[in-house]
Order: structure tokens, then C-alpha cells, then sequence
């Protein structure tokens, strides 16, 4: 069974009443919740627990880390951030949530800004499938529509996904691409667009199967790991030194 | 179970008497034997039979088709070519092995004139996995040699990859994108490059590994089957029409 | 100087009066006067005129050939085609335009139906630049908008393209992948939708910018013409034949 | 003119007698003499000046970038690291050569360990084009040998190129992905295998020729830069809730 660790800052869910009145546990128990509902094994861990409750043990067994984070991604341990960078290199799935764009774990894997343009109004999110062969796509039909979110615009500063699955439309004219695949090292990685802290997103059928779908996918089976280092003997003996 | 439908030209076999001693029953048994050791239903099919054994019915319950050809790609009918094509695009997986390269149905899909160098020397080649994150590359370690096979060589016409799992090294000299992954629609593809018909290539067990993880993959889940047609009433009602 | 060849149908214009209004010489004269005020060399060919106006001749003294057809892409010869085809993998550029899409040789480049869903609503389309490291953004700042144009939506058959400049966003809730580049062989190609012909997108300067740039990107310096054949010779004097 | 600043540690070269015997003014002034040659305004700059040689106004003036570092990529400063990605972001193109893939900036670009294989025996290298229709590949031909380079071998752990020109072969026995194309931001970067201290290798005609190709590429015009905020004010006026 795929094990999945559902990781949430879970800040704004206690102090800010407007936040609390959509996701009373945390948005990481509606994120966990629906990932349980879809027969995943699955576990919290939050920034205020030790080690943001990442430890070594843990990330070992983990399959696919989930990441939330909003106001206080300056606050996550450069190290911990290490950690989980050398375990998606290694294999480990990563999903990285809506305002977890410009957490560290994810500019330090994609390498870049990953600003963009935003505007919390409210307003109508339309998200259409455009890679109809993709796993992550599975059971979504031409797409599904969020009645009120933020939005976020392009430019997107990422490195052009290695597969772009879905791309939102929102009712004030802005698009964004807003589920990304990459693969770095043995790792898969998914960007997904939505889930702002104060609309109930992440109860929303659509945004479960897609978070489920793409459990799955980074879950899946890999190449053995590499081993990279001196290789004094060629592998073709006899062949070299002329 | 996986429904892997194994395509062969089967007249070299029946001929040559170098390659029938090589693939007695056919290079299609060989590849078959292959899966149904990995645990695929496999049904075969081949160039002489009726339809050239590719009914409706046939690809219809076929997950996966592999396509091996070589000296009679000409006499594959078009319409039988326009069926596959369908198929794919809606889904089917379809996995092309070596000479399959110049196949009526691959440059269908591809777009490209498929072509590439080549030299039969019974060379050594050596399959190196470039992207370990791929399920197409699981239980290959960094890679797997072959003592002798003909020799493919850049430029191959084709698409750049979407996805590059393997290249080869050729003791002559050359290199060769030798595992090519691809979709297409709501289908996915993959190019192999060995199995030339007078080595006993599809007996390796890293070849057979690769062609089984290949179907694994050209068989999973992919998105709903899109509907693409005259959508006279806007998605977002009352916001046309000005 | 880059020599640039318009061809468009050409029918419409003659018979429609509500696209004679908007066109009144013809789709391809105003692309063409884009493309000459940008500097280019450029000449224009229909398709009732001999070999469509695309002789082996004119296709050899063309670096960029952009195409516009709608009505009547069935009546395109298949031989021509296959010249263009040719051409095309052998180095000249093509930019293929709106209901282009659904033209003979763009569905042989890219291997699909080329299918999308569309909506002659008038509606507004917004054009969001998502790769700013392109040539073909050069100038365009974060995008641009057509107040009325035919709506083309997602799922568009098409390859993922091998760069993804720019998206649309249209007032009725659709997205669409709007600027796609593609290498095949020695050849670029690139799609960009906009272009209904009741509507004078061909003289707005944002959509002149575009179809510029491409035609800049798509003439570029290339690799030098690859022979792909046996070769029975190795590369590696000595170093096969075992 | 195209301003190209040519970066090198310069430290072998000065007390390594068989590196001096090799580059006794530097690695970078042979680099240096291949550009000019090729017609580029060029600066040098290395390791031990202030700032390394890469003060804000040196990078303001500097339209492409090349580094070549080996021994002592810690001792970059960070700050300076910073500086540079800025503006690779903001458009500066960035060639990496050879043991640059272990550079601090690389890494910070690329977001993976970037780590390789690696034989020191003089090695035969053989580099095939694979993407004739890409500028980089101008004037190369089918590729070009290096009599004796040092070996790098796959799994190479960089993100899968966004686009791959070259792919070496070595007699030992490995292929490598010798020449990558990555975009980020308003930047292009290309990855550039050969170069090992101890081989002549930037005096080669053909690595000269990439070089200098690379340089235009990467110098090439690009979109506006783009401004990523807060937009309280929808687009589409009048057409949001609320």
C-alpha cells in the first residue's frame, strides 16, 4: 500500500478565524482525509513538531510527501530541506500544493524564481485537461471548475514541466499551468495548482482525484539508483588506451 | 491482466534458414514467451493471417500491440494501419521493436521519415538507462550489454522523445536513442531499438525486461477519451456575447 | 533576406461577403503585408493556382512557408503535400495558422487528428506569454488580447509541443495551447491559433508580432543535412568484428 | 556584437606542469581565442580576481557567460553564485563546460546533484548530432572525434534537456549526453561536455564550433522581462464575483 506523509504548515488554521472556519483540523486533514477515502496509507506532519515532523525515519517511509506551506516558509530547517531533497532524488514522490510554489524544498528542486502573479478574489477557476494520456488525468473527464479561488497568473517561473497535464482558466483573464510534472534524479514531482487556506479546495472531488491520481503516479516503480564515482576500468575491456 | 497482443512479420522465419534457426517458431513466439513469463495475457498475430490477424475485435481487447517488421512493411494494408492508428490514439499502448522503425504505422505516428544508419556487424551493444525516475527502466541496473546485434546509428528522423530512457553504445562507434517513450492522443508509445532476426536478442532477459516494463507502462491509466467537437454554448455562462 | 511564402485558400474571400468585408484581398495579402513591413521577403501562393502556387521551385527559394486554409483542406494535392512534407524535414519553416490545424500536411507532421473543440462566438481571446526565454515572445510583454475571435478549446490533438510559448484564455471558459513549436528533422514548425477569417486578427500588431518572430525562429541556422544510410564501414577502425 | 565573458578557475594551469604544458596562458584564453576567432567580443575572468572577476556591472555588460571550474568550486562565493543566477534569469545566456557540471551555479540551476561517472585513460570521444534542426548543431556535420578525452558516463543527474543536441560515445564503453539545452526564466543554458585539463580539446575545430554556436544561441533575443506580483485588479474587467 502507497504510503503517503501529507505535510501542512498549519499556522493560519489556528490563528486566523476565517481560515479556521474552513479547515478546523488544519488543510492537512482534508488533504489526508482524502487520500485515506482513496485507499492510501497515510500520515500528518507539521511544522511546529520536531524536525517539522520529517525525520530520516519517517521520509524513509515515505513514498510520497504532500507539501502546504504559505507564511512561514522562511521558518523550514535548511536541513530538513536537505533531507528531502536527497529523498525525492532518490525516489521519493513529491507533491507540492498551490502556495508551497515558493516553499524551499520546491525553488530548490526546480532552480528558479517560482514567483508568478496573484490576486485572492474570489474568483471562478476552471481547470481543463490537456495530456489525456497522463495517469494524473484519470477519471477527470475534459476537466472540473472551482467556483471561488485564488488566482494565480503567468508568467510561472518554472522550468517548462516535462508534462503538463492541466491548465487553468480563471474568470478575470488570467491562465496558469497548473499541474506540472517533472522527474529529477529517480524522483517525480507534481506542482498542483489549487487549495487556498480560506476556500474548502481540498474537499472539492475534482482536486481529491487529482491529488490521488497523482499519489499514484510519483509512487510509481523507478529505475535502480545509480551509483556515480570514479569507474578506473572501462567497461569495455581492451578497448580503450590505444 | 494486461492483454499484450505480439505482432510479427513472420516470413523471414519461414525462409532464411539463418534466421529460422535462430527463431524457430517465429521472432513473435520468442517476444510472447517473454511476456507471459512476465505475467501478460498474450495472443500473437501476424502478417499472413486475415487482416493480418487485426480485426476490430482483436485490438479491441489488446492493451498493448507490439510491432516487429521488417522485409514486407509495404505489404501491410493502409486501412489495417489507419485501424492501429485509431486505436492508439485512443489508447492502446504500442510498443515498435528495431526494424518496426520504418513501419507504416510508426512513421504514421511519428511524422517523420523514421530513418537511420546502419551496419550489419554483429556488434557489441551496450544499453545504458539515462532516466532513472522511469518505470520503464526498473530492474535494469545502469544498463545491460548485448554481444552482438546490428548496428543502429544517429540521426534517427524522429520527434525528440518524450521521454529518453535508454541510449545505446556501439563497439564500431556509433550511439543510438535506443529507448524512446511517446504519446500520442490517449496513447502511449515506445521505440526499442534491438532484435535484429539473426541474434537471439528477444531471448535476453534485459531485453525482455525492457519490453515488459514497456507494456506495464503503455498499458496504466490515462485520462477520460476527449470529445472534441462544435461546443455551440460557452463553458461560462452569460460571460460571451457581448 | 528570409524569404517567406504565404499561402492561404483564398476561397472564402471571394465568395463570403462578410469575410470579403474583413479581407477583401484575401487572408494571405494581409499577412503578407505583416510580414513585409517586419522586413521579410515575401511572396504569396493560393491554392487555385497551378501546384497551389508550390512548385518544387518556389518551395526551394522559401525559407519559411506559412499556411491558412479552412474550407477546403481536402482539395490540397497529396503529392504537393508531400513535397511540402519533404521540405519541411529538409529545413524550411513553417507556421501553420488557426484552422490550419486541420490541414493535410500539419496532421502529417504531427502524427494525430489534430482535433480541439471550437465556438464561433466573437468571443474575446487573451493571449498569456508562458515562456519568456523564446525568440517568438521577443516584444510582447506578458501577452496580448483580440477583443472577437472563434474560440478553439482544449483537448487539442496535438504532440505535446517541444516549446510551449503561449496560451489563450477566452471569455466563454476555455484554455487552449496557442503558440507551439515543434522540430522535426532538420525543420521548425510552429502553430498559432488566432486567425477566424470574419475577424481582422491578421492586422492586429500583437498577432503581426507573433507570425514575425516565428518566421525569424523558424528560418534559423540548422544542423547540416544528415545521410541517413548503410554503412558498412565502422566509425571505430578496428574496434568491431569480433 | 555579442559580449562573451569567458570565466575560468585558473589554478591546474598554473602549478600543474602537464596542465600548463596543455593551456600555459589558461584554459579560458583558449577559450577565449575560439570565440574572438569566431567573431564575438570577449572578456576573461577568473577565479582569483575581486569578485572572481564577476562584479554587477562585468555581468550588466555580459550577454553570455561561459564557465569552466574544477578544484575548487567551493571556494566561489556564494554571493557571487547568486549574482550570476539573477541573471541567467533575466536573460544572460550561461554556457557550462565540462567539470562545470559540478559548479555551484550549475547545481543551483539545475536543482539535482548533477553527478556523473567519470575515467581518466584517454579515451577516444566520438559526438554525435542527434537535433539537426537546432542551431547549436550549424556546421558539424553527422559530429566530430576527440583522439583523447577524459570519460563521462551516464547516469548523468541532470534534468532531462529540453533539448538534446549531442550524445558521446567513448571507446571505453559509455554514452553521455554531451550536449543539453535547458531554459530558465528569460535564460538559455547549454551544458558542454568536453574539456578535461589535460587534453588540448578547446583547440579543436569542432568544440570551438559548439562553443561558438552555443554563444549565439544563447544570446539570442528573448520576451520581455516579466514583471510577477500582486494584480488586485482582474484583467477582465467587470468579469470577476464579487
Amino acid at each position: 500500500m502507497t504510503r503517503v506523509t501529507v505535510w501542512a504548515e498549519y499556522r493560519q488554521e489556528r490563528r486566523d478565524p476565517p481560515v479556521a472556519a474552513v479547515y478546523p483540523d488544519g488543510i492537512h486533514a482534508a488533504i489526508a482525509e482524502g487520500l485515506r477515502d482513496a485507499g492510501f496509507e497515510v500520515r500528518t506532519a507539521t511544522l511546529d513538531e520536531p524536525d517539522h515532523g520529517l525525520t530520516d525515519d519517517v521520509l524513509a517511509e515515505t513514498d510520497v510527501l504532500t507539501w502546504w506551506g504559505h507564511v512561514a516558509h522562511a521558518e523550514v530547517g535548511d536541513e530538513i530541506v536537505e533531507r528531502i531533497h536527497r529523498r525525492v532524488l532518490d525516489g521519493m514522490g513529491l507533491i507540492v500544493l498551490h502556495s508551497g510554489h515558493h516553499s524551499k524544498i520546491f525553488k530548490r528542486l526546480m532552480g528558479t524564481t517560482c514567483d508568478l502573479n496573484w490576486r485572492e478574489a474570489g474568483e471562478r477557476e476552471r481547470l481543463w485537461v490537456v495530456d489525456p494520456a497522463h495517469p494524473i488525468a484519470e477519471g477527470l473527464g475534459p476537466g472540473f471548475t472551482l467556483d471561488a479561488e485564488e488566482m494565480y497568473g503567468e508568467h510561472f517561473d518554472v522550468p517548462a514541466p516535462d508534462r503538463l497535464v492541466l491548465i487553468s482558466w480563471f474568470s478575470g483573464g488570467e491562465v496558469f499551468r497548473s499541474g506540472c510534472c517533472y522527474e529529477r534524479g529517480r524522483g517525480r514531482i507534481f506542482y498542483f495548482r489549487p487549495g487556498h487556506e480560506t476556500h474548502p479546495s481540498y474537499r472539492h472531488p475534482g482536486v481529491r482525484r487529482v491529488i490521488a491520481n497523482a499519489a499514484t503516479w510519483a509512487a510509481g516503480s523507478s529505475g535502480d539508483r545509480p551509483e556515480r564515482r570514479h569507474r578506473p576500468e572501462p567497461s569495455e575491456a581492451g578497448s580503450t588506451r590505444r
